[in-house]
């Protein structure tokens, strides 16, 4: 894999956002865009845009701006999504089903390899083209096929248990949706939750606690 | 609605995670915590726990540590989870049903008041108890109920519309699962943003660039 000079995390968390708005103007037919007019639609400064850009090496041209279609294509190159990202999912409930039917994963560097789950009444079933496992077969699975990403779509009861597995097994990135906090308990792993409970909490505490 | 002294969003954004860890010790029969226990649990610094929970008057005592179940219910009295924020959403499609049917927005503070959708085979249907309406109505029923908060769960193609639409009847408060950044057009909202597909490239990312 390629190294890259330590860049911050919320550096790397913007790319995905100038990716957005970029698709977004190529949908416009818009193929040349200022630092100035890319910081009006991304709420960004300009002086923010051109710092980030300049992490990998600019890409702008003095008074000329971005090429749209260029910039797109450098960011995707840049976020790795012409990569094809081994990933497994476990927990086929509400979220589960709706990530897995709803996401496009393999257009954005992923590639399901596998979809467990414990109950015996969805063990066989095809959902999205995927054909659910059972999740006492997860392990040798892993053993078999080192996937990368373990995306975590599992209840507070179980889902300790199994990260814990995982991580045994060689699985140390992870796509969280459970309430547990996956890094607290194993501190040499790539996390990224979606935390939907705090994120509606947070909500509720700024309504509440409105400013205007 | 009760206002308090400027806290920042990043305190903010740690009170749901609190809740979070403190329902769980609950669950184990915890009744008692020290601050540095909690923070091995959290993952955050003992004097940042301490520092977090000052910004609303402490709670904990020296040499005791925190009581657990009155510590729970002080964030969530923080948190204002015993309030009813009147709450609307538009758009029945995967996440959007998911959402309705997942979670309890009830124990989070808030009550779904209306449930809005353009296909005209979903209109009229039934979906965890809300009957879903037109959303050519959404106006007027926004002018005779006054929701506070609205969760969009639109694609790109007709959000900035709609969206627009409630911005203009009232609505300033939004839980953003689509595409579109609410608060770059409308400055004086209050958005919380779920973008999924941000997530899952900054994970691409991270993943493509291990440092270790």
């Amino acid at each position: 894999m390629s190294k890259r000079n330590k860049i911050s995390l919320s550096v790397i968390r913007r790319l995905p956002k100038y990716y957005r708005f970029l698709n977004h103007l190529i949908s416009q037919d818009i193929n040349r865009i200022s630092s100035s007019k890319l910081s009006e639609i991304t709420g960004l400064t300009a002086p923010q845009i051109r710092q980030d850009l300049n992490c990998f090496g600019g890409f702008g041209q003095q008074g000329y701006g971005y090429n749209v279609a260029e910039l797109k294509n450098q960011v995707a190159s840049i976020i790795g999504i012409n990569k094809s990202i081994s990933a497994i999912l476990i927990g086929i409930g509400n979220i589960g089903k709706t990530i897995l039917t709803h996401l496009q994963f393999e257009s954005m560097g992923f590639k399901i390899n596998g979809v467990f789950d414990n109950d015996s009444l969805k063990i066989g079933a095809n959902i999205a083209g995927f054909q659910i496992m059972d999740v006492n077969y997860l392990l040798d699975f892993c053993s078999i096929n080192n996937p990368t990403v373990a995306i975590i779509c599992l209840p507070m009861s179980v889902v300790g248990d199994i990260v814990k597995k995982l991580v045994n097994n060689g699985v140390r990135c992870f796509w969280n949706f459970s309430h547990y906090d996956i890094s607290v308990e194993h501190s040499n792993t790539i996390v990224e939750n979606v935390h939907l409970q705090d994120s509606l909490l947070t909500l509720c505490y700024r309504v509440n606690n409105q400013e205007n």
